[in-house]
């Protein structure tokens, strides 16, 4: 019979030796003491710790191959940050394989069972949209495999992580918008199960009362990180208020939503209403009038999560680590 | 000692019995003969035909799984794409898991090994733009893997494709300029190695001639696909020529690039030189002014690129199919 809750914790304990033991031992690493290997092999295969032999074989011959779970394949940053991810795992000789989870929790399950099956030796993950359980993570865990999560991270979930600064970047962009005479600041939120919606939205509202602006929550309203939801949301707003003079939108899509609406009515940006963004898309040089947004190091934040990532794989007893990149402004001419 | 120019072929002729036979037994399905399974997997193991067991084992156990090769993971056509045979893949209860070649062919060799390893059970493929040899295609080819090239295919590599009208779109868009009162016509083509580049190519030629133009060798450039080569190509053609009164790009990315150029020096878009593109992204609606461009299926053609991979699954025998989806014109506001 299977006794599928078995963990590695249980196997340490029951031995009396380290997790990381454990670990390098199932993952057939060199640096043990062969007695100790054995002992950890013969307990596992005696209490079928892992019951599905050919990909645990398969993953045991490392296969010089790591996982990644994005959200979307046609988010920008996912793109650029793939290749930070792969451009370090290639110079340490490992092949990177990409799942998308369509914002779909669902789907992520499936993909991580994806990426075990094709025996990846560690996972990368930017979660869904409505993610907001986390046992297929915790088994990642349990297994010993070396998880790093990026960008939408799980708040009380202990793990390896790298954003950026999201609350600092909020701050500075909604500061400078009152620097330059707004006064009436609409922001468009993401969706706010995210650490990252939240901390943009706290960088906001904390440099309004900064800036002796009352706060009004008609001027506050939740999208999706989607150039249509721009489109909505900023109909929603010029319908519901008047004489609002800047938005700062959650993501650079939002702001190129938000700028097609203000364009199509005729009202001037940055003169009338000035649009401000966060990422720093190639596309926010291009827009015209081009967009002023927060830079983000995207590139630098797939490679960090890479460089954690094998940090794990050599040394998996590594103390879970949080990395927070700065973010810088980009002014350009969509605001005053 | 491993015979590794051994094929599905070779078995078949030996033990006097198809193709589709040999694949079925080597993959382990149920609708073969038992006998004719075992004699197979007998000659097989004999003559080592699949020197790596634990990923013949890993396969032949059906791991509900499919693999893409795109060739950047910044080109928003690829994006859309993979949506499509993600979400058939999906229906049909498969995972999907991407790799990435970064353009470069030796990369594009260790992802079809990644992908061989995580066990897919077929592979859709759009080559990078150094690819010119077809070695590690044959190879999967050989192995019985289902097969489909997208987008940009080897010419002369007999398989499943899938592909758009590319002379069509190119010759249509450029009838279009013609039509308008354009005779100065540039064309910035992509990289002249790929089919897709010279079909285009000869699309441009072929208007031209209808047209009663003549062909200027100084008029036509070779890009890249990216905004940066539509930068550079348009300020070579600039400074090298004089009266161009219309540019049409291989693709809406370099269209973005020799936008950026013109409005840069002042030269008025489309009054004093019309840009057409060739994709239709996300993006070509929302640059001012608004890129006219040859409209693609692009999320059909990931779909059908799916549809043809699953058919194989179903029947390894089918013969190998050409899908050419037709293009139609978007005329935007960057055309005169």
């Amino acid at each position: 019979m299977r006794k599928p809750n078995l963990t590695i914790n249980d196997i340490a304990k029951a031995l009396n030796i380290s997790k990381s033991t454990v670990s390098r031992a199932l993952r057939d690493t060199h640096d043990i003491n062969p007695k100790t290997k054995l002992r950890v092999l013969e307990f596992a295969a005696k209490h079928d710790y892992h019951p599905d032999i050919l990909a645990q074989s398969l993953r045991s011959r490392s296969t010089k191959t790591i996982g990644v779970i994005v959200p979307a394949y046609n988010i920008p940053f996912y793109s650029t940050a793939i290749g930070g991810i792969q451009d370090y795992a290639m110079k340490m000789g490992y092949n990177v394989i990409v799942c998308h989870s369509n914002e779909q929790y669902e789907i992520e399950i499936k993909n991580v069972e994806a990426l075990l099956n094709a025996g990846v030796e560690g996972i990368i993950i930017s979660v869904a949209r409505d993610t907001e359980k986390n046992e297929h993570i915790k088994k990642l865990k349990n297994k010993g495999i070396p998880l790093v999560l990026f960008n939408r991270v799980i708040e009380d979930f202990k793990s390896a992580k790298v954003v950026v600064n999201d609350y600092y970047g909020a701050k500075n962009m909604v500061d400078y918008l009152i620097k330059t005479g707004c006064k009436k600041i609409a922001h468009i939120t993401g969706p706010n199960n995210l650490l990252l919606s939240n901390n943009r939205k706290e960088g906001y509202l904390d440099a309004l009362k900064d800036g002796g602006i009352e706060i009004n929550e008609e001027l506050i309203v939740e999208g999706d990180f989607t150039i249509q939801s721009g489109i909505r949301c900023t109909e929603k707003l010029l319908e519901d208020n008047e004489g609002i003079d800047a938005v700062f939108a959650v993501c650079d899509a939002v702001a190129f939503g938000t700028m097609k609406v203000l364009k199509k009515r005729g009202i001037r940006i940055p003169q009338d209403i000035s649009v401000a963004g966060f990422t720093n898309e190639p596309m926010a040089e291009l827009v015209e009038p081009s967009l002023t947004t927060v830079k983000q190091p995207i590139y630098e934040v797939g490679e960090t999560a890479s460089k954690l990532l094998f940090a794990q794989l050599k040394d998996p007893d590594l103390p879970a680590e949080l990395c927070v990149l700065e973010t810088t402004l980009e002014i350009r001419e969509s605001t005053k």
